[in-house]
């Protein structure tokens, strides 16, 4: 694995070594970078949790962190995504992570950037790591994937989460359901639509989405609660949820909107234990790929040396 | 002391330990967590001042940073402050720093949140550390609080330094009087209310407060010199000053405004030391508060278990 | 060594000293500051390159990094440079990295401040320290200045990089050449305008410079290819070009207006080995700056110390 651009390009052994490494990391293992290694980090849009979660990742790593802000950057003077990155790679960079509002922004990197490259989020395609730290959940909470069924409801048109899951969760196994408003479905997608209120009733998970008010050019949505209504998570339809089924939302939430407020803490909700999630998935990630080339221990090869003594 | 909002919630005997401990600091004492920790910075407003030497502090204690941009944030996708704090602390912070132009933003936050909250500025309410830096500077000079007549001048109204230092000067035996335009008086605070030329002649402190321009529906003041004149500090009014006083200024200085710019770094000046000053408090701050959790050695307690033998 | 403002204060034996230090540190030399130190960027203009290859030598060196936002800080409630460098120095900055729009922004600095100053740009006067780098890139190639031809193409008026470069090469022995169009001229600098199919045929070094669309009242260039034949770096240019001489480029480049974008990687171009060496000189510097105050080991010194024994 030289860069981490999409789920779809690992294979299942992949996904769930990924997660195993996570989960090393969140029961105390510690690794750190064999010699002084910097993470740059460009993001071209908005992010809290998904750049503060990279950076946590880098620093219990030992990496330095060279952080980036496209306002004051010679972005402003016209510079390209291409030549930016060319750039953080010759002042030094040992690894790059990526988000920006091309779909495929990566395209042209890949074979010209040496590198390594993690996708932060692309547009309106994919946001990979998202996708993982779900996934983790998902499988700390059930231990499998197959037969699960998952609901993603929400502006699916609009969302990277939606469709990095969506295949993800299929291949792996899981009956994948979507929901939400007629103007939010995705015809290019295919996978079945149901009613929130019949997600309720037969889901084990189910994986809300944040409108994407940044995205629409009109706000589709009112603060009144006609949406959460119609199409979201309110207490009632809470109440009638599958007994262990849990509540998922790659966050920042719109209170009220796609959930009722009184429900993010709610004893269904993984939504906090999703970004603490975040960090360990990001963790082994850069493990994985770093330990490639030869920047970090590989706890997963160590154990199988170990294991086949 | 779990968190540190107010100079308030402090006994006596807090605020001359932590001035202690500053002052130890401030002599080359060195101290380091004892593992990782994270501190996390979230300015919703701006600051040059307050930050870095919250900064200076964290990384002269070991801690790695945590920045935030409110601009690049979630907070432009519409995220509460909750929901950001909350996030802030899922995925790893060990501590959290906060100014927010809200006058009472911890409210929601001190039941909720289980790490340490430090209070960077709240709207126009209080602003504690600072509070504490102009303490440890009075009391550098004078040794004691007793008896000294200490003017707070300027934008009383507007000001979050004059509502914490009044009262916590008052309370450590100070005569606290305050100077300024009528339309900056403060009704809401009892102290009386003295011209600048009675300030410059009677007290030992006369401690200046910025012009809050920013905080102004429209601006009051002009870059002409009748403020000054009237109300700030001119080198006329300084040199009538009793032979000890020393003046004061939480800064940024509006030069020729509140004070005369010669004024600034005049011998009687203790404006830069302030800042110095600063990063010692709030290292001595931070030190109280990981201590209680166990993450960094408390210098008071080892002290006194010494002298206890 | 104080402060490191401009190319012209230095020596031609303190030129080739940070070259050869800069050589050193590319071929894996490591120095380390002997005590915990803070580096202070204060760019008041955008940049990525040189912010980020400065913080990259800072963090090699093993120096702490104090970032700042012009438009998040206290310049927003209207702080003077001057204040706001009192205040990173009082608060335990030990070195200032400063980039201010004014040309000469260091005056009323330099006799004030302690802690050792480094001019990151000045307005459109002086940018020594890429200066230092185009330096450290054509001794790579040449081994020499004397005699070499050099042309400075592009829009000379607005740029800091051709007044900074053409004075110390000719200094050093070089034969400098403008090129460019009428408007971009600079009268007030006395050296020889040539045509740019002139400098392709002649020169062993091809300098461009960016046009500073954001330093012009309006946009002198179309993003047609009107500018690029007449006064760019055109494929058919290059072929005419000598056959070891070189191409550089300040970046960010803007394709097909300066050069045409296939020659930005071309077998010709130094563009990003410049940008490596930017780093290995910004450590040159530093670490000279920092020597003469005893804050970390001057390789020069200790070279010379073991070959006079």
């Amino acid at each position: 694995m030289r860069n981490f651009i999409s789920v779809n390009h690992l294979s299942e052994e992949e996904i769930f070594s990924i997660i195993e490494t996570a989960e090393e990391f969140r029961h105390g293992e510690t690794r750190n970078v064999t010699q002084q290694l910097f993470a740059a980090n460009l993001f071209y849009e908005p992010s809290t949790r998904t750049k503060m979660s990279f950076i946590v990742a880098q620093k219990k790593l030992g990496m330095d962190v060279l952080d980036f802000h496209s306002e004051t950057s010679s972005v402003r003077k016209g510079e390209t995504l291409y030549d930016t990155a060319k750039t953080y790679e010759a002042i030094g960079a040992n690894i790059l992570f990526i988000r920006h509002q091309d779909d495929t922004w990566y395209d042209n990197l890949l074979q010209t950037i040496e590198i390594p490259i993690i996708n932060a989020g692309a547009g309106k395609g994919e946001h990979p790591t998202q996708c993982m730290l779900d996934l983790m959940t998902i499988y700390q909470e059930f231990g499998k994937f197959t037969g699960l069924n998952v609901a993603i409801a929400g502006d699916i048109k609009h969302s990277r989460v939606a469709r990095s899951n969506a295949y993800a969760l299929q291949r792996l196994g899981a009956n994948v359901y979507f929901s939400g408003a007629p103007e939010f479905a995705d015809t290019t997608l295919d996978f079945p639509y149901i009613s929130m209120d019949e997600a309720a009733a037969t889901c084990d998970v189910m994986m809300l989405l944040r409108i994407q008010h940044e995205r629409h050019e009109e706000k589709y949505v009112d603060k009144d609660t006609t949406y959460l209504q119609h199409y979201g998570l309110t207490t009632e339809r809470a109440r009638r949820m599958k007994k262990h089924a849990i509540i998922l939302h790659p966050a920042p939430i719109n209170r009220g909107v796609e959930i009722d407020t009184t429900l993010v803490e709610c004893e269904r909700s993984r939504i906090f234990k999703q970004m603490a999630n975040g960090v360990y998935v990001r963790m082994a990630i850069i493990t994985k790929l770093l330990a490639e080339r030869g920047f970090i221990h590989d706890l997963t090869k160590e154990r199988k040396k170990v294991a086949s003594y």
